[in-house]
């Protein structure tokens, strides 16, 4: 296939929470334009099997590619964990996750601190993540002394989509309960596992800063955007701006679930407003 | 099409809350075979668009006839707010949903309230059924003069299925929080409009108890059974025993998700424990 530098990149998630991947990428690449498919009609896919998330996955991917994209980012923790490995040999432009980012920098921060239980990191993510186990497969593989433990954290993203703030009570306590359990096992890092939760990074630091100290956070957003940059030198396919003042590369959304819930969320996750997106039914995704 | 009465009740849901339905009906009718269908792959659909919810409703109960069904029962509130009126006319079969004996019933009940602000009644459901005023216009229907105030609760589903006990802490405050506002307003009754919501019952009895006094709480799934009975019997339709002992007729479930989580999560909404479900794909549905 031939590629084309002024492709845009294809984008993936199941629902919304990839946006904050599509927002560190658009600070990191301001010139790229992107392509960004939301399966929202099938959301979430964290509570699902690894066979419908990959199917699901595949389906959405064959769509990006018909727009002919000079590289994929699934920017969906659970369908990087579920489907990713399996269907990286599928596709003729190359597949970021946002899995082995994010492991990546786990990584490196736990061998940098020094003392303490020092090689343990922590995991927040969907029940799917968690048991698929593919963060603490990834991290073993990297370096087999860093130790992973894992938490499924069902109420975040209802309570992010909800509109809650991270101030709010009930918020409060709900993280109290999820990472209670990390404060006693001196963790010196915390992989936000799931695209969503970047939105409480804040509350989540406070609530481990109370007893943790010093936990770093691991938003595997920024680590995507970072690898994709790299990856687009590698090929040589970084679009440069022509001619001042540069005019912002179009963000163009496609969603599988008709409506505004998608329109009106989005922003909270972007930083910005997206343009009205463009409605693709399941039924008009290939098998 | 000819009616069989040794055929099966069809019950659709979109995933577990139908179970609830199906509790009721094993009580109500314990002569009837009943095949259900959850579509776990694309659940929820309490946050999606009345297209997607008809379109994936469609699917299902297309499958649910394959099996020849005497009658149909949309055991899914928002699926009976969202779709039910325009899939009426397009199946052979009776189909019952579980929106009009809800609205029957607190339409009845409030009629019997004396004073007070008396003909007034709450409603909690998806923000789907909500937003679709499919109950208050149903109770406009049977009763002008009974008003409706329904509230989305999106964190009720999430908690349930997360294995949350009425009487955990969060779940409590939540409640509060959801609640609230119907203790000022002087209901006299309050439909739970989503089938998840009796595993909560006691919790928001309680909750009500605290400052509504009084507040009857309705619980669609019952309504619903009796419905069906009725319909049973005005079709001259209802199986009869066949020798003692009586043999329990089968319960099959059929799910769009593969993995264990249906099977685990389902003896808490029905009571007792569900075999192997069927897994019938989304790709295998018609469109």
């Amino acid at each position: 296939m031939q590629m084309s530098v002024g492709a845009p990149l294809g984008v993936f998630d199941s629902g919304l929470g990839g946006l904050t991947v599509v927002k560190a990428l658009r600070v990191s690449l301001p010139q790229e334009s992107i392509a960004y498919f939301g399966d929202t009609a099938r959301l979430p896919y964290g509570t699902k099997s690894p066979a419908t998330v990959y199917q699901f996955t595949r389906q959405c991917l064959r769509f990006l590619m018909s727009l002919r994209p000079k590289l994929l980012v699934v920017a969906c923790n659970t369908a990087s964990a579920l489907a990713l490995a399996e269907l990286r040999g599928e596709f003729e432009v190359p597949i970021v996750g946002v899995l082995e980012p994010g492991a990546k920098a786990a990584v490196e921060v736990t061998r940098e601190k020094k003392g303490g239980g020092g090689k343990r990191g922590g995991l927040i993510a969907t029940e799917a993540t968690i048991a698929s186990n593919a963060y603490p497969a990834a991290i073993r593989r990297l370096d087999p002394q860093v130790q992973v433990i894992g938490r499924a954290c069902p109420l975040l993203v209802p309570m992010i989509e909800e509109g809650r703030e991270p101030t709010d009570v009930i918020v409060g306590l709900v993280l109290r309960e999820y990472l209670t359990p990390f404060l006693e096992l001196d963790i010196s890092t915390l992989i936000l596992g799931c695209t969503h939760y970047p939105l409480f990074a804040d509350a989540i630091a406070q609530t481990l800063g109370a007893g943790g100290g010093g936990v770093k956070l691991i938003d595997s957003a920024k680590q995507t955007a970072l690898v994709v940059r790299e990856q687009l030198d590698t090929m040589n396919a970084r679009s440069t701006s022509s001619g001042a003042p540069p005019t912002r590369p179009p963000l163009t959304c496609y969603v599988t679930d008709q409506g505004q819930r998608f329109e009106r969320l989005a922003s909270r996750f972007l930083g910005e407003s997206v343009g009205q997106p463009v409605w693709v039914t399941p039924e008009m995704l290939e098998l």
